[in-house]
């Protein structure tokens, strides 16, 4: 498809041929045509402006460095800014689903899951306090013989269950007092929150994590297309 | 390609056959073989996971409501909420590019701007506070003779800088101390901050903005995939 835009010589911002100025010149099918358009839309080359026609477009490629598009755990995320990352766990227990992680779940409110809490250090200041919720099933055996300061998403690959996609939501929030008071967290400002759901490759809900970011140190990019 | 996935008749969460197994099957070249598995992995209906093999995916379809890497208009945004728009213009004037916008911009610190702050209200409730910045030229004629509530976007469009791609940043924040008192926006706790550059078809910088989103009532989604 790119051979086509090669062809007409065309440059960022200029406007493609019509439809049927193509399927003439280029002595093809008017639905070969359209299915080219298409293809060239869905990669972001060519961009059609409502009344107005199609477009070469000059951010077709462009990318951003480490997207949010891009599933990481946050040690690939403070690593990669750069932090030295240590963590400590503050709770490891077997609880009963709440109804927030019940619903992401798609569990029982009640059934029995794995609850863990953790702040993740970069260069020995709290960056990232995080509530994981994992189905008691997926991680079995006694929990006293895990090590919870490592990687949650490789204990659950090691079981089978590689989380492939997760579904984010982002906002702005202040972080729970029960955590602010015994772990000295208080004064630091807006945290920004990441509530996902890791999903595995067979789909199955492996995961809920309630990421809160230290506003003043952590942000994310995000390449935004119409 | 999915006639391939038909034929195989996998479930997701299968494991794919090896190249070389399919290119037995199939009588064709291993690089056509590997060549398919390349299209199937970007549309995400196949994952590679290191040392396991591939696997059919049950997420490669999984679509999330308005996504963050959607671009949309302040309007847009707290339209789709269900919330009753209205705005309010803080101030409007021709300045000089600051550091920060100008670097976005990719243009001389102190080159002639438009710089627009304004609040955007839904349900008669501050929600959005933004201030866009744009390169004078681009929006010609007094400014007094514009409606500056109106969208930025559409009055950028009718002078031929349609914006398509927007590079975003998203961080947790207070209010700048400049708005709170005046506008007595003080006490409404953090605010979701989303700093982005709009680029044009032709990947000219048009729009730098500064986004605030009350964070108690608003959030973005976004699905993250490995």
């Amino acid at each position: 498809m790119t051979a086509l835009i090669d062809q007409l010589d065309l440059r960022p911002g200029d406007r493609l041929p019509t439809e049927a100025t193509l399927t003439g010149r280029l002595q093809t099918s008017r639905s070969t045509v359209r299915e080219a358009f298409r293809q060239l839309e869905q990669t972001g080359l060519v961009v059609a402006v409502q009344g107005q026609g199609r477009f070469l477009s000059a951010t077709g490629g462009l990318r951003v460095e480490r997207p949010m598009t891009q599933y990481e755990s946050i040690t690939e995320v403070l690593t990669a800014r750069g932090y030295r990352v240590s963590s400590a766990v503050l709770s490891v227990a077997e609880a009963a689903a709440g109804p927030e992680a019940a619903a992401a779940l798609e569990i029982e409110v009640g059934a029995p899951v794995i609850r863990l809490v953790r702040i993740r250090f970069g260069d020995d200041r709290p960056l990232v306090v995080s509530e994981n919720t994992v189905p008691r099933e997926l991680l079995p055996g006694p929990i006293a013989h895990r090590d919870w300061g490592g990687s949650l998403t490789a204990a659950l690959a090691a079981h089978g269950e590689y989380v492939q996609t997760a579904l984010a939501t982002v906002s702005a929030v202040d972080l729970p007092a029960e955590w602010e008071e015994p772990h000295h967290l208080a004064g630091m400002g807006p945290w920004l929150l990441v509530t996902e759901v890791g999903l595995s490759i067979s789909g199955r809900r492996v995961l809920h994590a309630k990421d809160y970011h230290r506003g003043s140190e952590i942000s994310f990019t995000v390449l935004r297309q119409r």
